[in-house]
């Protein structure tokens, strides 16, 4: 296949599965000409839609597997029972190396579990985490763990550091991040002693990017740092905490614009900026978080997302592959890891 | 001084003191005429101040306390030496039955020790907690811990349910609260240790709301709940990253607006409902965290809000001394007290 980028797409994972797997690897292939798709599901269905977008048919390959993981699966049992699913296929093709990553939109713990089993962890990491990206008043920000890991200590939190500076470089193209770690304050003596303690290494660790030290909640969506590194439950709080605030404010512009007649008149004459600006916040364009930490690119998608959402995450996958981030995070991670004789030993002992 | 509310207030505490203290109370006095008001500060400052607010005389009474709580000053460190501060008197006044309540926009961490000190947990309580409102799609919901207790046992996270509870009924008049506990998913399996214990004895404790069951970050602002209760590291994060996203969307609409003629013709037709809209979610409306389970009604103020969110924290405080919200959460608190061989024994245990 030469130069290009072969991702492997889980093609029964999400709720309106198939079909926006399918339309969304055809916008993916048209942003990124080089990227081939395996289809990984039931070839009974995918070979009639695969047939439906016109020009896909060049780009993709099917695998059929006959299973697939519910969204209410409990992921200890699918890691056991679940081998013929399309997720389960679609890891076991990066892990073979017929693919360079994967791309699901379906059950998180699932595909977490299953991406461990099968990808592994790099070595000298102690703990994967997912990181994705968002906007802010600076433009974008890194956001990691978001769930994969509640409870961290400060070696954890030390490699999630490493991690998002190489995903920001990677995916913002922001050359030298600038990272903070998730406090209560920006005061040294705040939080607690794990996030004390990855202060202290991160000050004195050569991580690849700039720590800054702790930042609030409110410098998130400031954007006043590239990489913002908390523990899997603050991070997801935060994450959460954002999109339904910015629903919320939508819909208060949409009920604005609507209560009086001036209103409607106002915004026929404002539309055209008012669309930009929703595009501007547009999830769709903030879809895709990414494992960190294994050996293999594994993105996933919302499982609500339409097929323009779902290409983005297939962008963060092919943008992975091209730029070698996982390469470049085994490096940094074997770097500062115990066995290196790395910083993250202080915190680990 | 018959059925009137006396409320110290800590006229050299936040940026704009006593300036802001003064009008504020100025303002607060017209909203609530029965109130007055114990100036405690610097006197020769305060005497001129009240001069300069026509009318304000009549409501207030000056106590003189020459010294000040900076900023930056260490809590354990005012806490010794700072009892000249306007804010140890006027917590101090409190203590002495010389006022029903107390609202300071100073330095957060010194209000809370002093608080601690002066006016001490209600019996039965094992940890106070910071908590406010906030705007949501469905109204206003209360939320806390906000950053008095980082970490939290079960015990802990019950007895911020019950205050939470009381102070929803006092302050947005919700005669059933309901409760939900903040997590990373709403299923019974997530979250540590803490919060699936606590949700366990909030399904089988009575404590005056309803518990729903497990929250997330988006659930705060859609208002799916009437108290969302969380440990004060997570609750800290989450307020301070929906102020953020909130700073960040109204950032955008007025950029949004500049950024084209026909836009600038938009906001002219539009600008009565933008300004409802930002009236709706205006910071000062939503100013006043109250520090609840203490013997005595004690309410922070932003230190860099104006006069008009300074008045809201007072209404705060005189809300809850009216309608006893203070006494409500010792009886409370009393009821699922260990002591009383309530259900937070088993969480204590």
């Amino acid at each position: 296949m030469g130069d290009t980028v072969k991702i492997a797409l889980d093609a029964m994972g999400g709720d309106n599965a198939p079909h926006i797997v399918l339309a969304g690897a055809n916008i993916a292939r048209r942003r990124h000409p080089d990227a081939r798709f395996l289809l990984v599901g039931d070839e009974a269905e995918l070979k009639p839609g695969v047939a439906r977008h016109r020009g896909l048919a060049d780009f993709v390959e099917i695998r059929h597997a006959p299973g697939r993981v519910e969204d209410d699966a409990k992921p200890s049992q699918v890691v056991r029972s679940g081998r013929d699913t399309s997720m389960w296929q679609a890891l076991e093709a990066v892990k073979d190396g017929d693919a360079a990553g994967v791309v699901s939109a379906g059950n998180t713990g699932a595909l977490m579990a299953m991406a461990m089993l099968q990808l592994r962890r790099v070595p000298g990491l102690d703990r994967p985490a997912i990181g994705t990206f968002l906007p802010t008043l600076r433009g974008e920000t890194v956001m990691l763990d978001l769930g994969a890991n509640l409870a961290c200590d400060a070696r954890n939190l030390v490699e999630f550091a490493v991690m998002g500076t190489v995903f920001a470089r990677t995916i913002l193209g922001v050359p030298n991040p600038t990272v903070g770690l998730l406090n209560v304050g920006s005061e040294e003596t705040k939080g607690n002693e794990a996030l004390r303690e990855a202060a202290r290494i991160l000050r004195e660790t050569d991580m690849g990017g700039e720590f800054v030290g702790f930042v609030e909640g409110d410098d998130i969506p400031a954007g006043s740092v590239d990489v913002v590194v908390a523990d899997g439950f603050a991070g997801n709080v935060a994450l959460k905490t954002a999109e339904g605030t910015a629903k919320l404010l939508n819909a208060f512009i949409r009920e604005a614009f609507r209560n009086s007649f001036m209103a409607r008149i106002g915004y026929v004459f404002a539309k055209r900026s008012l669309d930009k600006l929703r595009a501007r916040t547009d999830p769709r364009r903030y879809n895709g978080a990414m494992l960190l930490g294994l050996n293999g690119v594994c993105v996933k998608s919302h499982g609500g997302t339409d097929a323009i959402g779902f290409a983005t995450a297939v962008g963060v996958a092919v943008d992975m592959v091209k730029r070698g981030g996982n390469r470049m995070i085994a490096e940094q991670i074997a770097r500062i890891s115990p066995a290196a004789g790395g910083t993250a030993q202080e915190a680990a002992s």
